[in-house]
């Protein structure tokens, strides 16, 4: 599943699993149960199927292969909480997540406990020489599992939109601006023949690697996000009017959707307000824009006459910029701030992932590993852009300069936004 | 809203109300927060939505208008708990109530409390000479009630009953036979001119009148219900694979879904098991059949060389036999008896609801009353079906020998059954 | 399939059924070829399958059965041109109808001609003992024919109207207006047990019968139908607007579809222009108001303070004003004219098929035959609205006072109006 | 339009232009004017609208814009023969293109009889330096037909094969097998960089440049096509069956729409025959399978140890191979013969498409022209995968090495197969 997968030593794994599955734990805790049962759309997963889901993806690929005479908590749950895995077994509708009722949210919560501690005695109990082989399993758990975290607030967010009065995920938090928009500085790449990919030497996900050479035009690359400010100014010019703006796809979805503006923006007064997990707040001129698609990012810069980076000029420039430093440390929060829109290309790649021109295929040798596990990346390279970069809400740590998320051209509930590129 | 409606004293329905009131809240008891969110599919509502939507009732139709100066408890209820009263105002949609976390469950106890106290407040303070407005509206509001206590337990099941996990609502009741099954006896009415509808006194829903005379052709009615066993040597006959028994839309609906026997009917073994409140159980032959549509107790009666009855046969018939006292003491159960199927007409009412041959059609000279409250049965007079009788679910006092349930043809979730009918 | 089939003498019935025949090809004559092969909607059948189809019939019903050593023109048109008969076997999808190009028009001509024949010689050579089986289902055929007949123009109209280049069926006619329009004058019915249905001694269908007393109370019936300038009113004073005149389907259906007039009409400057026929033409404020669903029908009555008259009060007051001789001696017309709304009930009840507010079900005692001929009515007995009379499109002769057509209650597209009626 | 647009001269303009325009009228020649009016999907067009749309073509780029004082032939064609140009204002519903009767298909013969004369006298009259302006969009023009013949093929295709009396086009022809299958042979290819897109010279569409350099790394490809006896072994071993072999929106699409086999196949006896334009046939073992999506092509690959090439690989090795010869010189014949399994890389691109695993993107530099003829291919590059090559029914000439076709990944209409990839 990994690429030159390094293992850790069980206790320091086992103290980020902890950590790890706290930090799920307390994303759900604002939650009232009745919030954690909702499925607002087929694409959203509630709160509670992601606190299961990621605990039966340790019982499945770690301790019902590996821990001998290890007996499943619950049988039923093989069939409600596998997500995608064709080759462990028949699964639950997605669509059908929000009708399940049961188990409630007290027993997950229990179910999780259960597991934690079967987990805790056996990464204890594992030999040494086993190890090799679980424990790039146990760390491949933390890493869904922090992406479940991402997707939990993606989700919860739109869950609560949907209803009618509104409801915050969190208090209103006091989000200092770093001060005014500044116009948008250009960095210069060269060019070349450059490697990409992964490195190795740490975690990555499969579809990361294998690591080869891409061979890159000169071109020009943003170092600040597009704004609300920018993309204001795209409304106010007839930017969702204008079909020669847009790719057919995009116009079409335009029409049937009657988009006019990003996804949780209202219109208010003269302006707008967008709704958040901190409730509904006036849309900031200086915040990075967020939640647009592929669709929408697209007809923007062609409107702004330019064009996306592709996902390797992406990776060229961030890496030459200290992306890396910047998407290690970070914290998480729940709305992107104007430090996108503000500071340089370093510290902007942790406000919101950003599309890029690339499709999400395989890179060249790609294998995917053998078995279900095999199912995690490979089988999506169909009919998906890759985003690069990092999000308010992903978990510390979680990205890298050569991590490849994707989402269909149309989706909206990602917390996306762009930067724009152009030739040289 | 009521046909000659006799107005109790304020004490009778206050004791009343609270009853009705209670009773509601102890059907929601047995459920977690998480089981009151479901709305798994547009017909069926949320357990906590009925609880909400009835204290709305009470406070658009009672409290706004004839308490001075009364406040609602939250304004933005008013738009999620109107059900279909067009000229109250814009509303949820219907398909959407399943997608609505808050108001919690805690929270719509306090609404229902709050009202509660807000009623006896009001009922007390009600001088005589305004009783005669408002006692009608309070008991119409608890005959309302009534009817979302049967829903609450008719929508519950279908949410329970998409959980692989298969809850049980209560424990399994030990339900004792009253033994072997009876041949179906029928009984002969003469025909001739005969009163229908409500003949006053006490209270009606608007729909039960104007009473007013009917001419019946001779006619013979089974005295016991359509039972499992009779539906079983349907299938076993290839009930389900005969256009030649079926309608037009049934025939289609059939093909369409797929359905090969009443809904929450299971193979297990050679035989079938059914979903009920209480779990999974094996079908008892001697039980009323109960779940299916209209559609198919047309094709049943076509295959058994009957017919189902109209609603004014059923009427007249019934009166013939006591149904009145029938539907009047029964309580609550959970699952119907066998005692429909080996007991007379008037016992056997109290099991299933019974699909007539009849429209849902204004009785002639039938004008709502205006207003909002209008709404409450006569705009759904087109594409639906009666039903006659009451079910094991009805709450106990609720129906009666001119009360005209309705549901459209293809209908399954209600607890509705079928009794024979020939020409004499 | 008929109410005491009285048979003609096959010289006659030959005569009529080449009449028949013909007619129908006269009705296809002026369409090109193109316009016979579209289907804008699954209601809609192509021009060419209903001059298939009607052939089939005779195939199936009559040749097959009856000729020995008869052998279909085409073995594949048994599946083609199968309407709805279940017990003659699989067929062709009827949302599909529009995707077979083949067999083209002239060879669909050619089929005709082929069966005409065998017909004519079929007839000939039947022996007077075996007539009475086979002249009743020459009979029904040549009914058969005329219903597909009226259908032919119902659906080729929707097909036209579907082009944006508004082709239109013939040259406009010179309608010749009848005079201004008159007011409503009401006809007093003095109720009590009235005999209903077809009395026997000629054809009619089976769903005409078995005749039966009916219980009337006294009412009052409008001698003219609802106009265009009618209508018009409504529309003006918000008709389609105000949700408290319509049933909740009704409403539902306004909104879903955007209904803001009768289907046809278009916005003409301050006014408003129908598609015909004839092409477009101003709406006429005399003609009578047409192709109205059931549903607007009964807003409309609400709107008006009246009702619509169930079929029986409809047959009986037809009865007595010589509407049998009316649709007896009528020619077809392309559109109704002003007549319809000038002239008494006798004359106007050839106009537009007028919506009734029965549901359309069996009369006490209705038996269909046995087979598939059986099909023909009965199975269509859920879901409908019954409408009385006939439109200037019927073929003469086809209707009469106790013909029940039926149309669910959402469909527009047949040549549909109304007439009030209201207690007396 | 087009990459360094070489203007031929007017005659030899004139000339090419004559014949395209016969070709169209030749391949709708066998069909009756009832074909050419169905649409059997919303992908599929008419065969009459395709003969009006490539006329409506040289009115709204050529005779409209460049010939003084031209007026339309009938104003209402602008608005039904529009495609998807946006720019050129409203347009009919593509899904609705199969209602529309009129035009007739004598009248679509007289509308292009009409056009072509006025494009005759539009180039004699064209004055030598305005030459280099309209001569490009009458070549466009050319093109742009010969991309709608193939269509008009693939569509009438599948509208034949949806009549259940399988009408054949024309009548079967006597293919000739070139002999027995014969083992994959894999051509080996050096990798490094590789200039790509078309090198100018002569007429290519936009998307087919700028041409650039690409980074190809060492890989082999088959001499061969797939053959249908391939797939046969496919099926044979589950391919169909298995979800890992699929990507997941294969996969689902399996399950969706039960797919167990290539479009146009089905069951005969043991085996398989399939609908082609010649009726229905064996299928050939021999023949390269044809009719299968992007997503059975991945799944076969994945089956078979290997991959799809790269839209640049394809290119570098049919450059090497000759193929520009051979698509210049093939003739339309209506079925994929053989000769696509038997024959070297050169002979084989042209007998089906070969889907790529390269989705259809901008190559670095794209910019489409400005105005309404910029629509024609840029637009289009989201959520398609390239094809390259040619197929029997590509009009000789039309296709070349650098030539990209596009579909969606699911779409199955299309003459297309595939051709097998490794990493050296």
């Amino acid at each position: 599943m990994t690429i030159s997968p390094p293992v850790a030593a069980p206790p320091d794994l086992a103290t980020r699993l902890r950590a790890t599955r706290a930090a799920t734990e307390a994303l759900a805790a604002p939650l009232a149960p009745e919030d954690q049962v909702v499925q607002s759309m087929p694409d959203v997963s509630p709160t509670k199927w992601h606190r299961a889901h990621t605990t039966w993806f340790f019982e499945t690929f770690v301790l019902g292969p590996h821990q001998p005479g290890y007996r499943p908590v619950e049988p039923g749950y093989d069939y409600l909480f596998n997500s995608y895995y064709e080759q462990v077994g028949p699964r639950h509708p997605r669509a059908e997540r929000g009708l399940i009722s049961r188990p409630t949210v007290a027993e997950v919560g229990a179910y999780r406990t259960t597991v934690d501690h079967a987990l805790g005695s056996f990464i204890d109990g594992t030999a040494r020489e086993r190890w090799d082989d679980v424990g790039p399993l146990i760390e491949l758990g933390i890493h869904h599992e922090q992406q479940h975290q991402e997707l939990l607030l993606m989700d919860i967010k739109h869950v609560l939109s949907r209803n009618p009065l509104q409801p915050a995920y969190a208090d209103a938090a006091d989000i200092t601006l770093p001060g005014d928009a500044v116009p948008t500085s250009w960095i210069d790449v060269a060019g070349g023949i450059e490697p990409v990919g992964h490195p190795g030497g740490d975690f990555a996900f499969d579809n990361e690697g294998p690591r080869h050479d891409a061979l890159l035009r000169p071109f020009r690359i943003a170092d600040r996000l597009v704004s609300n400010g920018d993309w204001l100014a795209f409304i106010a010019d007839g930017g969702y009017e204008r079909p020669e703006l847009w790719l057919s796809d995009g116009w079409a979805t335009v029409q049937q959707h009657g988009w006019r503006a990003p996804l949780y923006w209202e219109p208010e007064g003269d302006g707008w307000a967008e709704f958040t997990l901190h409730g509904v707040r006036p849309v900031d001129p200086v915040d990075p824009v967020v939640h647009v698609s592929y669709l929408e990012a697209d007809a923007y810069a062609t409107w702004a006459g330019a064009r996306l980076p592709t996902e390797f000029e992406w990776e060229v420039a961030a890496r030459g910029r200290g992306v890396a430093d910047a998407t290690d440390q970070h914290e998480v929060h729940l709305h992107p701030t104007g430090r996108g829109a503000t500071a340089g290309l370093g510290q902007a790649a942790t406000e919101v992932w950003e599309w890029t021109a690339s499709s999400y295929l395989p890179y060249p040798g790609f294998q995917p590993p053998p078995g279900a596990v095999g199912e995690y990346n490979g089988k999506f390279m169909c009919g998906q852009m890759v985003l690069r970069g990092g999000a308010c809400i992903t978990p510390p740590g979680h990205s890298r300069p050569s991590y490849r998320n994707f989402f269909p051209p149309a989706a909206r509930w990602a917390f996306a936004g762009l930067r724009l590129a152009t030739d040289a």
